[in-house]
Formats: C-alpha cells, structure tokens, sequence
C-alpha cells in the first residue's frame, strides 16, 4: 500500500439525522458516510480524521478532515466525486492536496461554534431545525456581560458532564472569543478556543440562558467557572441549535 | 349557525411538504392543515381564506388568512391551540379578533416576496432546502440594474406561463420595490407589488439569473416586459428559494 498523498476537506453538514461525526457502530454517522463516498470514489478503504468531533445532532459550516490516499484524482475531484457518493446532507466545500505533514487535529489553533437561539413566542417552521426555542424574553447584552468572564484561560471543569468531567485530564482552555449579539428574534452565541471540553459549548449556553431569564446573576455565572465541578454548568440546550463554524490554523492549507 | 367573530392569523410555513397553500383534493396543503387544526380548537368546520395563494413547495414567514368562528375563545388561545394541533412545518405567529368587517385579500395593499439564490460552487446541507444554488458567478449588481425596469405599472403578461397568460384578464400589476443584494454568496431578489401574477417572482427570476451571468442583456431583459407574450420570461425557478414575507394593509388588525 502506497503512503500517498494527503487530502484535507473542508465540510459543511446537516446533523440532524446523525449520531455526531465520529463513527459509532450501527448509528449513521457522518465519518461513516464520508468514507463510504471516499471507498466508492477511489476504491480505498481508509479511516478519516475529523479536527473537532462535533455530538449527535449538531450541523458544520467548517468542519476539517484529512485522510491518506494512493488516488492520483486532482483536488478538484474530490470536490466534485465526493459530492456526487455523499448524501444530500453532507457536502465537501473545499479540497486540498499536502504535501507536507500536516495533523488537522493538534496543529488547530482554534475552533468556532455559534449556538442560535430563537427568541420568541411562537415556534419557528423555517427556523426550528436550526435553533433551540425560548419563549420568554433574554436580556442579551446581560447575557454578554456574562460571557466576557470566559475570556482567556480558565479551568471549565464545571462546563463537563458529571460523567465526563471526572475522567478529563485537564479542564484548562483557552477562549479567544465569546459573545452574545441578538438580531430581532434570533440570540447568537459565539465562541472560540483552542478547544472544547465534550457538550462545552451548551452547557455553557444553558448558563447564559438563566442568566438572560434572570435566573441567576452575573455573579453567580462568574462563581459556576471558579467552582470547577462537573455538572454544575447547564442544563445542556439541544443540538440542533449549535455549528461548527471553522477550525482556525497558523497556515493555510492552500500553502502546504 | 353563529355569523361570529372573524379572526386573522398571520402564518409561518415550510412549503416543503406541501401541494401550496390553498386547497387540493387528495393532495397536504397548508390550507387542509390548518382548518383540521381549526376543527379540533373549536369543533367548527370552516373554511379560511388566504390572502396569497403561494405555490407548491414555496415557503412563507408571513402568510396572511381569516375565518369566521363562532368560538369565544380569546386570540391567544388561536395562536397556542392551533400550534398544539399543527404539525411542525405550519405555525401560528400572531392572531387577532377583528370586529370591523376586513376582506385580508382585496383590502391588501401589497405582497412582499423574497428568492434566495446560493451562488457557490458547492451544495449546502443547511441550505438546501430554502435555496436555489447558482454554480457559476452571477453579476449581483447587474440584476439589480435590470430589476429597476419592474418599478411601477407594467402589463407583465410575459412573466405568466404560456398556460395562465393567455387566460388571465389582465397582466398589469404595480411594483413598489425590485431589487437584487448580495451578503456573501446568498443572492436574495426581493419584489413588492399590489398582487403577482402565477409564477411571476420564480419567472423574473429566471430571467435575472440569465442576466447575472451574461447570457442577457439587460435590454433584452426590459424587452421581455415590452413584449407582454405569455411564457416569455424565465427559467422557472424552483419553489424552495422562495417566502412570501408579509402581506401589507392600510390598517392595522390591532385596531380593527
């Protein structure tokens, strides 16, 4: 078997029909189908490496994989034959052949996730695949003020799961970004770090939420990240209102 | 019978499953839909009346219908109970009770719809299903140029179908705001007008795309309106890029 080349993607997916990126056994996931399309374009069997493992139900703008392969197909080709195996709910936006040695996964300076958040009365036929429901009024800029306390590096051991947390090396992550905007009926919120701890980002929105709801302080958000105990962050909001926006790196791809 | 009370609903829908708006024998319409959920608040069997009969597949923000009911139940019963009983893809967004005798679709004073093109190379997962993707780079402000010409009051027979045209009794129709914009790689087409004529938005903007790429002048664009040939304009576009977003009266229902 020839080393090969190595592919990097750039993907975009609605996760609403599986069980997250990473492959599971007998769940649809979208590793699974991605390289089920990359078997059936190159008639390689070879296992993908995702930069952030994105849970069951969430959707990407910007996901990264990479994988190996002996094709000679040109960059293009994978776009293009990718897209044609891959089913409607997968997409390849952008391919790139390195030559160097890249590793998508520990070169990643950052991720950026925004979670939305419908804010009104009514549910939303057009919007509510795409965004978690809450029905009574957020103080946004309230919400923001919270937020501005994850900037910089902190342990977020209380942002995991009581499950999780206690098996995690570390909780230590650094947060370049994290903001609350609303536009008419829509909250966004978004944020950016080196990484994430598992289900991080809506554990983090379920805070925020009560704190928009005035039910709970400024304060009170402020003592959840000193406090430094699995489970105390939350509830976690649903899936469907959370993307993975993009993966950032100190190179471009287009470069290697 | 009661004569009863008229109330108004103003409707959101994803025109997905749908045969259209108004009703169809055999066929899911909104229609349908939303007098079964009717039946089961109220036990009446009525039927709405809707003030844009939006076609198979096309989606609505702001739909606007009324009926009479002989239910004392406050408005706000409307919006909740009716979106207990409707499915997922139709919702109630506001309701009123209206006192004064309104015609929702005589005394409408304009339609405001919106087509989003996605014009990128790839297919999009999350828009998919609310656009219509344009591969090759179309010429945003051109279009806009060319849609100047639909401002104001013009027979526009050539944008009926070889079919309705010829059975229509009139093509003149008032435009009140035509423009194209570009936010990235969504292309929106937004159109206000006192009514359409079947298929007018998806004909105009097929007829744009081909300006946007070059394949038409935006003179033999003006021609087109010149001509008043039923069939004329066009590609039809496909419904799912299209909303009605409002309907707009000289009144409010709040004081009606």
């Amino acid at each position: 078997m020839t080393e090969g080349r190595k592919i990097v993607l750039i993907l975009e997916y609605n996760g609403a029909n599986y069980a997250g990126f990473q492959y599971q056994k007998g769940q649809p996931t979208v590793q699974e189908k991605l390289e089920e399309a990359i078997y059936r374009l190159t008639g390689e069997k070879i296992r993908i490496i995702g930069a952030s493992r994105t849970d069951s139900g969430v959707h990407a703008l910007g996901q990264v994989v990479s994988f190996r392969t002996g094709s000679r197909l040109p960059k293009e080709a994978f776009v293009r034959g990718l897209n044609y195996h891959l089913p409607r709910d997968i997409a390849v936006r952008e391919a790139y052949a390195v030559a160097e040695p890249v590793n998508i996964r520990s070169e990643a300076i950052s991720r950026e996730y925004h979670y939305h958040i419908l804010n009104r009365t009514t549910p939303s036929p057009l919007r509510s695949g795409f965004s978690y429901l809450v029905r009574e009024v957020l103080d946004a800029d309230l919400m923001n003020e919270a937020c501005r306390m994850l900037l910089g590096e902190h342990d977020f051991t209380s942002f995991a799961s009581s499950l999780t947390g206690t098996r995690l090396k570390s909780g230590v992550r650094k947060v370049y970004q994290a903001e609350v905007t609303r536009e008419k009926e829509l909250v966004v919120f978004k944020m950016v770090a080196n990484s994430f701890l598992p289900h991080q980002v809506r554990s983090t929105v379920g805070s925020l939420i009560r704190v928009g709801l005035r039910k709970m302080s400024t304060e009170d958000f402020y003592s959840i990240i000193g406090a430094k105990k699995p489970g105390l962050a939350g509830p976690l909001v649903p899936a469907r209102g959370l993307f993975l926006i993009r993966v950032n790196y100190p190179y471009s791809f287009e470069d290697k």
